[in-house]
């Protein structure tokens, strides 16, 4: 999906098709405008040899050319581009729902998408706190689930993510904990990793320092860490915040656990965030996206780097097959 | 100081002066026992001529020699090395308190620290939640003053420091965040920034994204900007925790304000903190120590670098410079 077309999206898309190199990585289909698609080719400069499909069924997988499902509902030349518009958040967000309609028909087995635009799909009437939210609810899912964001060195879920940080703390239980733990768990296993190695981030300065800064470290965060490696996981924790990403910049740890939104982000912002990509973990359906945004300031100028889309597809792959080949891993327990 | 002499404080201490590098920075004397900094000579593998006072007062100036007054108050023969000591963090306190003592009767301009260890302190009776709390107390301290870190591309400033994440929230008002900016603004001057730029950190997801996460940015954090900068102080806010980090690094900013502990150590963790300084900022007396640690597991190998000390040295020469200069810029507001 090449993202909100106001921003880089549909250009990276372009360029990622253009460059081949998903080739060996799954059998992939662009889903939206073929007029938008028209535009990313015409941003970056390359020729597609494409063929345009009215839905994914008709898709002749055999065919060296893109395939394109084309929905028509987007015409690029009413809408402005490397501003956020109302009317493209709602298009951008109609035609994520359709393709999660497709995915939950089992037509699709993972979506990929290029930037959205958060303020867009707000004020195009897609009233969620984040995109996450919109995909458990079109999904209806019930259970814990959450964004993860993939960096090179590791990755972090978040215990508690767009919520003010007073309410964080009031959300942080040993239930929630123990379900991003486990997320974390069945997610880098999916990807890959076979025994990951997960730190949990502690909540208070230096873990609480024995409790004289906050004993949340050992009335919340330890019994669930207890609990996770009673049942085979391999976590470690609390750890001081401030010193955890850079023990997991050192290799550490796959993946880091965190209690609010900053504590994950201003280490991964820092560790260079933009070329990482976000997954939204734990629903039915596999969803990736670079973590980099829709980058008004550079639209149309050809300069965009599709290397974060690229990641996030291959990322999709992996766990898009890995939820084939056991089917039941996901969302079960 | 030569810092916790179960650490590499006396180590660093001894090359710093063997280097020769304070000479035009400051009269620089050693204050703590002379058999430490034997101990020190014997782990750096470096001489030094040293001459002994039983007094700052009677220090020789003139001579070239490194002048130590000798407290005469610890043997190192009776203390462990690479292990946390009660003992020994009671005798660091009190070679600190002793140090205080002579710059509150005007007889040293600064108080510059090898790496002490905390548990070692508080161990040893000094039952305080941090160091920069001990010498508040010292030196009789009322208002507002903190912990200022300072790494190579910024410094940061706290609005709240060694409390849990909870009561920090408690204590944010917009009266001590107009303290903390205060504070940076005229420690930053002292240092030698003429018109500091100063970032202030929001403290929920996204700066609140506009009330939807939080309202602090709006109804305590705004109101303390507005007011700083109607006072003529260069500072620029509420960003978003995850964003300002990454702007401070690119050098957009001279200092970050931050909420909470957490919120600018895992950014300046990240960023190289241990090769950074900290001071105690807002008080009479100007103290600076290296940021890192007593560094227990290399004590006595001779391969401890006095790089951070040294810095440390240099920034406390030019704050205590600065405040001889203007002596009533300190602490005044």
């Amino acid at each position: 999906m090449p993202g909100d077309m106001t921003g880089i999206g549909p250009e990276i898309t372009a360029k990622l098709f253009s460059s081949r190199v998903l080739h060996d990585v799954a059998r992939v289909t662009v889903v939206g405008d073929a007029r938008v698609l028209e535009l990313g080719c015409r941003d970056a400069g390359v020729e597609l040899e494409r063929t345009v499909y009215s839905s994914v069924d008709e898709i002749d997988w055999n065919r060296d050319s893109i395939p394109i499902v084309d929905l028509g509902n987007i015409d690029p030349t009413t809408l402005p581009r490397g501003v956020v518009s109302a009317q493209s958040g709602r298009l951008t967000g109609e035609t994520l729902q359709y393709m999660v309609g497709l995915a939950l028909a089992g037509k699709l087995d993972g979506v990929c998408f290029a930037p959205l635009n958060k303020a867009a799909l707000h004020r195009g009437g897609w009233n969620y706190s984040d995109e996450h939210q919109m995909f458990r609810e079109w999904c209806g899912h019930t259970g814990f689930f959450g964004e993860m964001n993939v960096i090179r060195e590791f990755a972090t879920f978040r215990v508690t993510s767009h919520v003010s940080l007073r309410s964080a703390l009031d959300l942080i239980t040993t239930d929630r904990i123990m379900a991003a733990i486990e997320l974390a768990d069945r997610t880098l296993r999916s990807m890959g990793t076979p025994d990951p190695r997960i730190a949990v981030a502690a909540l208070n300065p230096h873990a609480g320092e024995n409790g004289l800064f906050g004993d949340e470290e050992q009335q919340v965060i330890r019994p669930a860490l207890e609990k996770m490696a009673s049942q085979g996981v391999h976590c470690i924790g609390p750890v001081p915040a401030d010193t955890v990403f850079v023990r997991a910049k050192k290799g550490e740890f796959d993946a880091v656990v965190t209690m609010y939104h900053d504590q994950g982000q201003i280490a991964t912002k820092l560790l260079g965030f933009d070329r990482g990509v976000t997954v939204t973990a734990g629903l039915a359906t596999v969803f990736a996206t670079p973590a980099h945004g829709t980058a008004f300031d550079i639209v149309g100028q050809g300069k965009a780097d599709p290397g974060a889309l690229e990641q996030a597809v291959r990322l999709a792959a992996r766990l898009a097959a890995s939820k084939k080949s056991s089917p039941t891993s996901a969302g079960a327990r």
